[in-house]
């Protein structure tokens, strides 16, 4: 059944009725075809989903009647951010589209010190509404009750001050798998508490230099390994994401 | 470092002399230019990896000597195959690459019955040889130790004979999901011992069918959720991948 990300929350709507409207109408319209008595489910901003009927089709609204609300949580415990050094190419989209699958929270991308891609404010704004896009689409086929963020940085800086609002911070870092450092992954997310706040760094195709490994450490960043294989930069986030859903979705229970 | 796959095995090799030729030549003399003293890796089909130095490089033959045996193992301790229902466009070459890099020791499709795409016999030997390529490239890459299978089946019939030679089998089904399935993944890994050998069925776009998966277990398969969040065709080998990582790299150590 068709999902819809709102732009309010359940309580400020719940007053006014409830209705699709702009894009989402259009989408429902044109694409789904949607009729009086049709359902979709409607998820807003508190993270509440409701599965809704619709009532009336206006010229450029639609009207819908709570018929119950989704009782399944579809979303982790804890909320991870994933944040990604600059890679080539079109790899941004797949991490964003299979870790809103995966259940991330956030996505960040910023400049690495080894990112071969420069962006400018311009283009990086272009890119973050795209990205936005994707992560929207992937949320309402995925069935999320919450979709995911998208805040591409110019400068490093202002995303290394924004450290401090993490619980954990964890660096998928090559050459801790070549080591075969084992324990941290599991140590850290089993020590989080739900609701708490998880940062994971991947780098771009050429890994984080050991420099920025420190200075990251020096944030209270934790490195990782992820396994004895050497992971890409896009399959990094979603070995992450699977990890803590198969801890918390599968194991935890 | 680069890594090689040679088609011999080791104890095969080690007798005449290690050697590059064809492809590898080229890609070592042209790609990576390299010359004597250089190190790389060799892989044999026996499992064994060594670091090798180029002793000397001949017309259509690069020839090396042993340095060192590959001490870490970088394989997962059972072999898991993926076979998918043929899903659309370039989902397979994902599948092949990422779950290459995420340990999967043979990749199979086969036409469900929901599978939109048709493949003939002599397109489908094309298909394979260029997923085995797919595979054997992102082996070199992620430091594997052994390098994928590809086999793809024109009549299904013809996999289900194969299924009796697994120890484990496992439906990724969506319907599994919705109704919170939480405990048979976990199970079904937990209880394989090493060298134990795992088939994960995944379905096409659309979902495998009741009937489909109803034949499934009559064959002994498992249905198994993956998670609350619904997850698309190519990426749920992803997931089970990670997870059996997580729960063999990382957990039992």
């Amino acid at each position: 059944m068709q999902r819809y990300f709102v732009e309010q929350a359940y309580t400020e709507m719940v007053a006014e009725g409830f209705s699709l409207e702009g894009e989402d109408y259009h989408h429902a319209i044109n694409v789904m075809r949607m009729k009086e008595g049709d359902q979709c489910y409607l998820v807003f901003q508190d993270e509440v989903a409701i599965k809704a009927e619709v009532t009336q089709i206006l010229t450029e609204k639609v009207l819908l009647r709570e018929v119950a609300r989704e009782e399944q949580t579809k979303e982790l415990p804890i909320h991870v951010t994933i944040a990604c050094g600059y890679p080539k190419g079109d790899k941004l989209e797949l991490v964003v589209q299979k870790g809103t699958e995966l259940g991330a929270h956030n996505f960040i991308g910023f400049p690495s010190q080894t990112s071969v891609v420069k962006w400018d404010g311009k283009k990086l704004g272009k890119r973050q509404d795209r990205l936005s896009k994707i992560a929207k689409e992937a949320a309402e086929q995925s069935h999320r009750q919450v979709q995911p963020t998208v805040t591409m940085f110019e400068q490093s800086a202002l995303f290394f001050e924004s450290f401090s609002g993490y619980d954990q911070i964890l660096v998928a870092y090559e050459e801790a798998a070549k080591i075969g450092e084992k324990a941290q992954l599991v140590r850290t997310i089993q020590e989080m508490k739900r609701g708490q706040k998880l940062l994971v760094l991947v780098g771009p195709e050429g890994g984080f230099s050991a420099k920025e490994v420190s200075y990251f450490e020096s944030l209270g960043a934790h490195v990782c390994g992820l396994g004895p294989r050497i992971l890409r930069a896009e399959t990094a986030p979603l070995y992450l994401l699977s990890a803590i859903s198969y801890q918390f979705d599968l194991l935890q229970v």
